[in-house]
């Protein structure tokens, strides 16, 4: 269970008084999630979701929530921040950092096809267009700074194998730094999880707060990567050829990008696997342990390097 | 019909790609209305309206547009200005200044219970209470300074009878002034047929474009006027209660509102028998003869005069 801090509708009702959505009717705790305390709430005026941070710090919240509110006022069907009566995004409720979206209705997919993947290439080139305008900036959390911070602490965890595939990797991705890829607000988490579908149609992307500025070819790895990816760590081509034609029908690539494609595709890997590997062998004091596999990326990885010269192509 | 201004799908289809919101699937003309062009817009993203203005200057459009952004970032369920690619409200189609706004379910009702004005006068008061925080400010454009403006063209044309009481309201609404009534940004137009409910539940306010800096009260009148009108001219005793009391329990009336409050219904009445007169007598060129009735509001004037020691107070 993941509702770290609780609210009573008693709580609530009193904080609703400082919005303009009428008055509480239902309130209820969200199991999923790990980061942060989340509750389902239902007003005489519409349903939300309440979102306690139990991690992010109040000076980073900014960057994710007018993110949310840029992208849901270009249309984008992500959760839109409501403001309060003092036209702030975020207030503060039991002591942390408390903020309203909008509820989004749908169900993710476990078992995307190609038209799904369409959708979902379609949905992120027009989430990097949209961000264009977006001024806000926040540096990537977990690039590849992070990953030469943490191989210290998780190389001596891995097997030989391992620790020489991700020293040559990190090593590798520090070879190839883009300073020309086309760069903005990114999602940085798009997986299957965090795209809602409710009768094959996408009505929702959610959890933003993994989003950062980088390039936008990463953003697009990290969905390849789940959302193409076939067993035994190779991409899908059909899927990966629907995702990648329609992103491309929005936002044409640049000659550059197609070059770096298959160096993004095992960066974005790599990223996955370092913090799953962090997560799973170094979890933090109190933090529920509800760690991934690494293997997967780790297979991704291997996958992507063996079949340098054989990765499906960007569309050009 | 009110499609004034025709847009093809191929010129909507181009305009689009200036937007991240997929593409076109769909266009309809909107009948209704009768001071802009409305088209339903479908994309492979969601549905939308496209309003050409026709009337409405291009440096008053930020008022309105900024307005149902804000409006909508508080949670109140009225239609959202969509973001350009250049992340601006408002673009220019077909020569006209045009806008997209996300489309709302629901349909206007006919006979609202007292349930249904409950609902009206919780979401006024709400849009009143979010709008405290809104900075641009518009005169309204149908105030006193207008009524006398336009009477001189408006009395001859009316009985003696009609004149007498037309001269007596301007001259009487023009002794009071209340400096002192709180004030903000008010719809001044939240009739019926500018509120859409789905399943007996709001799902919309609708049609901005008569909104302006005025006291509160003002707009709580001429909601009063429409959503709680018996037979005669007179307030139903129940559906004006309803909605006063749900107004009152978000927003508490000051002392100068309640003593204005007869005052203020006479006021709303006034401003639309006024505007309808001068309809209904005055066509500009060129425009359309949707003129409704002015008779309906001088009765209401008249009863409201008539019956004012007996008029529903407004709640403590």
């Amino acid at each position: 269970m993941s509702v770290f801090t609780t609210v009573t509708p008693e709580q609530l009702g009193a904080w609703l008084r400082n919005y303009s959505i009428g008055v509480l009717v239902g309130l209820e705790g969200i199991p999923a999630g790990i980061e942060n305390t989340n509750y389902f709430v239902i007003t005489t005026q519409g349903r939300y979701v309440l979102t306690l941070f139990e991690k992010l710090q109040l000076h980073e919240l900014p960057f994710y929530l007018n993110l949310m509110a840029h992208l849901s006022s270009h249309g984008i069907p992500c959760p839109k921040p409501i403001a309060n009566l003092d036209n702030e995004l975020l207030g503060k409720l039991n002591g942390k950092p408390a903020a309203l979206v909008s509820f989004l209705a749908g169900k993710d997919l476990l078992d995307p096809q190609a038209g799904h993947c369409a959708q979902v290439g379609v949905m992120l080139a027009n989430m990097h267009l949209a961000g264009k305008t977006y001024t806000l900036r926040m540096d990537n959390p977990r690039g590849l700074k992070w990953w030469k911070a943490v191989m210290p602490e998780i190389i001596p965890l891995l097997s030989e194998e391992d620790a020489a595939l991700l020293r040559e990797e990190v090593r590798f991705q520090s070879l190839y730094r883009f300073s020309d890829l086309p760069r903005g607000v990114v999602h940085a988490d798009l997986f299957r999880d965090n795209v809602l579908f409710d009768n094959n149609q996408i009505t929702g992307v959610i959890d933003f707060y993994f989003a950062c500025t980088d390039a936008l070819l990463y953003d697009l790895a990290i969905a390849v990567n789940d959302w193409c990816m076939a067993n035994g760590g190779r991409l899908d081509p059909v899927r990966t050829a629907a995702l990648l034609e329609a992103y491309r029908a929005v936002r044409p690539f640049t000659a550059i990008e197609r070059g770096a494609w298959p160096v993004m595709l095992r960066a974005a890997a790599l990223r996955f696997w370092v913090s799953r590997l962090y997560d799973f062998h170094l979890p933090r004091p109190g933090e529920l342990t509800h760690a991934k596999d690494p293997g997967h990326f780790r297979q991704i990885l291997k996958q992507h390097i063996a079949n340098e010269h054989d990765l499906p192509p960007l569309a050009i």
